[in-house]
């Protein structure tokens, strides 16, 4: 029925294969009432964490400030990659010259400087699982508490 | 660069089309404490509500249970359905036989009987939204409170 599953070491390098090349990720995050968001957004990954971008006036901007962590799914939903992250968030002014620098150069488009106010977000995977069918399911851990078990 | 938006129309039609084809959707949760959740989930979608089932243990079945709401995206980041509906919860014994079967003659698989009890999710979009590029984003509502709008 299906393939054999993919060794960790497989899994891994596909997850990061993933990252490099796909251009947006689901963004799934929630308010302080508990209500949840889900949304696409571009995003740069740099090897170890992702870097995005949106308006400060949205719903995500303001539950990656006030919730500090999300949630992203990376794909299709049977070749399945989550991230559970920590977030930083930077406004325009305040975020790092590279940060900006690098989403800039990998979605060529920069949100600085125009009338409506953007917020950088930096996330750092705190776990990250990855499986395409049942057989799969046992060994989705790639990172658990931010280190690598493969 | 990018094709001529679409109609409302057309995006409804394509959106229903998506909701019969597409065979799991992504679905976002909040817990009471605001932690946010995300995993792939099977539906069946019987032309107005979806059907879901998972394991009772789960975050996603526990949030579902609490909150009462859920987020869902179907297919690609480049060509996004997002729903924000209510949620009704069933037990394996409480859920309407009806709504079971129809479940269970899409995925081909039955929660139902099993050690590891599975609870039933019925989903009522309350709006819905489809865009492909950035000149779709006006018109994107197709759907508010429980309405279509074309």
């Amino acid at each position: 029925m299906y393939p054999a599953p993919r060794t960790p070491e497989q899994r891994k390098k596909d997850t990061l294969a993933r990252f490099a090349t796909e251009v947006d990720a689901w963004v799934a995050t929630a308010g302080k009432d508990g209500d949840v968001y889900l949304t696409p957004l571009s995003y740069h990954w740099n090897g170890a964490t992702f870097t995005m971008a949106t308006a400060e006036q949205t719903t995500t901007a303001r539950n990656l400030r006030t919730a500090g962590e999300v949630r992203l799914a990376f794909g299709e939903t049977r070749d399945v990659v989550l991230v559970h992250g920590v977030v930083e968030a930077f406004s325009e002014e305040a975020v790092p010259l590279k940060l900006a620098d690098d989403f800039v150069a990998e979605v060529l488009w920069d949100p600085r400087g125009g009338t409506n106010p953007y917020a950088f977000f930096q996330v750092t995977p705190r776990r990250i699982q990855a499986w395409r069918e049942e057989n799969e399911l046992d060994g989705r851990d790639l990172m658990k508490d931010g280190v690598w078990l493969v």
